[in-house]
Order: structure tokens, then C-alpha cells, then sequence
């Protein structure tokens, strides 16, 4: 994964509570950092999650498959930086790729990836909204959008 | 607090995800032991929490109050007994006290309550039902019953 | 406690995984509030926390006691403000005083406190340094100083 | 995977901290429960975790891969089988395969996997012990042990 094809990333400091007793942030936390900068993602687009846990443009995503590679260890009280982006969609399905790395020595942290399909009110998966399409196509230049049969 | 006034204990292995950098639990992940117990306290009389987070007899619990008392550290892998009884129980709350030792060495790790309110369908608090009152009566010897106008 | 004398405060949002399936922030997750405001204090001095949990200065602080309660539900995705006061220093400890607010409304979450306690090599109590003292006097308009004997 | 070929489970219960306000287990703590599930694997060895996140034969292992697919969705007080099993071992590192089913009913609710790495003194990847590799191979019956150049 190329950093230069991240345009969105905030930045998460790493807490007490996150790291173990081998001075390094627990792998399982990660996914955290992951969720806030899918979130944060999806609000520089102008939506906010509601109380339960639905977009308020009507989406509703659920995690499918969720990976990550680690490549260095992250510190407590490191400030760090959460890069995302999406580099494909489906009908109903779409992939956010992430990837940390420390804001003060640009040091590659970590990458993964999720991929998150769009529910109804069934619980079923449902064709993701054009508009939603659109703005994604929008704002990432190489976006993949396959059509499923 | 006194051990021997407790009924109600389990055990819970402390996790890798739980110890912080100075190799001790982070204090916060306690009231997650102390959460533990609550629910087997209630599920050794038959009870069961839904998949709304309300038990299968009804009753809805909100926390109101939580504290603790550290006093000494525990580690990680260490087995720990939490002891859990009802002190006193009020028309529409009561209090759930609770104890964590070591299990190998019996050494007093932390003691702390919380206070919880029934509430009902309009989120307002809610006279516990008699069936409840009963149960804990039964189980605790020294239950303090106050009765508010 | 008073708003008004609070004079620390960061902003936090609530996150998916820390809302239960009542729909409202666990009561647990609070103390990470709490916790993250604590540290903020400090970094407010100019301070930070070493990977070993020891902040820069030496100051190297195990918490004694919590307590917290809980007055109104906070929401997912809730934009929280953490505030964080000193209220009282004794010889070796000292207390931090935490109330949560909703940022948009206002409206008042919940009020806690921890105790925390100043550690020396041999992992007993020790004396504030007197840097510390001075910092807090002049930052904490009503700090309480208690000498004990 | 087929579930015939794990001979290590345990059973996790759901907690009221890990379901979000969609009602369903939070995508991230089903990696609270792989973890588990990898040191209660070893513990059936004999073995068990230092205080300094260490195993007591010397085995000092970090997450370099985590990965885990969602099949269905697991509820507040779900009672969980976490199966795992160890695939293959090279030079230094080994896998971790898993798989969770809710108890009851059986269904599947997701699998995953971890890959871990022996860590030196030095922080680089060391070679696993032979006593390790020999204690894999008599358990899992069709474990693959590729060498490394």
C-alpha cells in the first residue's frame, strides 16, 4: 500500500489501557484505531452514525472480513496516524484499506483492510445507494467498481 | 468487607488485553470483573440476560453509582475470585458489593460496589418486583430492606 | 462540583465498541474517559508518558480508588467533554475530579474521582515532588494541601 | 475449515462491553476471544503466561497477522465454542486457525486465523525451540513443518 494514495487519515494517541505488559499495543486494539478511521472516514463526507448504529444517509454496514499485517511495534502515548481509503465496490459490498504509521518518525506501523456489506431492514445484503457510489467515485482516484451479476 | 458474608463468587482469568505497560490489570478493566459478576449473580438464581440487554425476568438495570478500592496489584494469567452479594435493597435500586482476591494466594486484590436502579418502559426508575425482593431476601443473610415513601 | 472550576477539559467522541446494546455508553467505558483526561492534564504541563507508564518526569502514579456517578445516557457517536480538576494534594497522593458533559447540549453526563498515588522504586508510596505541588497551587485556584505527619 | 480437525476449545461467554448498539458481538472483541482461545491452547500444553507476557518455557511471541472472516452474527449472553488449532509451523513463526460457534445451536459464527512469531532477547524472530515443534506435531495430526532455507 502506497501512502500517497490515502487521501483521508486522523490522528489517534495510544492509551494506558491499549498497551500490555510487553510495553506494546496490544494487537486486538488496532481494530479500533481501524473502526474510528472508517467512522471518521465516512463523517468528512458530511454523515454521522445515529444511536443505533446506523449512518444518517440510511446506510447500515457490517464487517465482514477484517485483516491486518503488523510491521512494527506502536508505543504508549505515541501519537498515531490512521490512513483510509476505499479501493473497490461491489453491488453491496466495499473495502476499506488502512494503515498506520507513528505521526512523529513516519514509521510504518501496520495495514489491514475490511470489507463491509450493506444491510437491509431484513438483514440481508442490499445494493449499496448510487449516491454513495458517487461520492466515493468522487473522491478516490483509483477506485474499482465491479458489477456482480 | 467481610469474605465470609459472600455467597456468590467466580473465577476470571486475567487477560493479555487487560495489563498495561506497568504489568499490573489497568484499573478500569476491574468494573468489567465486577460487571462479570453482576450477571452470574443474577444467572445462579435461573435469570439471563436477553439480547437487549434486559434479564429474562424482566428487569432492566441501569448503573448509577460504581466505586473501588484498590489494594494490591494483579497480574497477568493470574486466576481472580470475584465475590458479589446485595447489601441493601431500596424500592427501585439496590447495591451490589463485590470483592476480588487471588485465588492461589487468597491475597486481597480490590473491593468495590455499585448501585443499580430497575427501570422501566419509559426510562423512568421503577419499584423492583416482589419476586426479586423475595429471591434476595432468601439468598443474603444480612439484606437490609428500606422501604422510601 | 462546579463547572465553572474546571478549568481542563478535551473533547471525546463515543465509539461503537464502547456503546452496549441497551444503545448507551457502558458504564464502564467512562473510566476510559476519565483515564484519557487525566493523562491530558498533564500533557497540559508540558508532560508525557514514557512507554513504561512513568510520565517524564518521574511521576509514576498507581490509582488507589474510583468512583463515579452516572446521571444521564450518553449515545454513540456523542461528542463528550472530559472535564479534569485537582481538588485536593496530600503528602503522596493527590485526587482528580472528573464530570462529563455532552458538548452539543450540555447536558450533564456523569461526575467521578480517582485517587492516585505517588510511587517510588521500591513500589511504595512517596512524596510528591515539590514541582509537582507548585504546578498544581498555581494552576487549581481551591486546592486543598493536607500535611500529614 | 472443518470443525473435526480442532481438538482445543473453550467456551467464552458474551458480555454486555462487547455487544454494540446493533445488539451483536462488536467486530473487534471477536479477537479478545482468538486470543484466549491461543493462550488457553498452550495452557493445555502445561504452560503458562508470565507476568511479563513471556510463557514460562521462554516462548516470547508477537501477532504479525491477524485475519478473520464474519459468517454470522453473535448475541449478548451467547455462550461461544472458540476452537483452534495450529495448521503449520516454520522456522520461527506458526500459525493459529479458529473458529467460533455458538454453543447451543452450533451455528458458525466465524473463523480466522493469527500468524505468531518466536521473538529473541535481541527483538528479532527466533527460531522456535524443538521441544515446541515436537509437542505440535504429536497433537495436531495434520500439521505441515516447512523448513526454511
Amino acid at each position: 500500500m502506497d501512502l500517497q494514495e490515502f487521501k483521508h487519515s486522523i490522528q489517534i494517541r495510544v492509551r494506558t489501557f491499549e498497551v500490555d505488559a510487553q510495553g506494546i499495543v496490544n494487537n486486538i486494539y488496532y481494530f479500533k484505531y481501524f473502526e474510528i478511521g472508517r467512522v471518521e472516514y465516512r463523517r468528512n463526507f458530511g454523515y454521522k452514525m445515529l444511536k443505533n448504529g446506523i449512518f444518517n444517509d440510511g446506510l447500515k454496514v457490517v464487517v465482514v472480513h477484517n485483516e491486518i499485517d503488523y510491521k512494527s511495534f506502536a508505543y504508549l502515548d505515541d501519537l498515531l496516524n490512521v490512513y483510509t481509503k476505499i479501493p473497490w465496490i461491489k453491488n453491496s459490498s466495499f473495502c476499506m484499506e488502512q494503515l498506520v504509521t507513528e505521526h512523529k518518525t513516519n514509521k510504518f506501523i501496520c495495514s489491514g483492510k475490511g470489507i463491509l456489506v450493506n444491510i437491509g431492514l431484513n438483514g440481508k445484503s442490499k445494493k449499496l445507494p448510487g449516491k454513495f457510489v458517487n461520492e466515493i467515485k468522487n473522491y478516490e482516484k483509483n477506485l474499482i467498481i465491479t458489477k456482480e451479476k
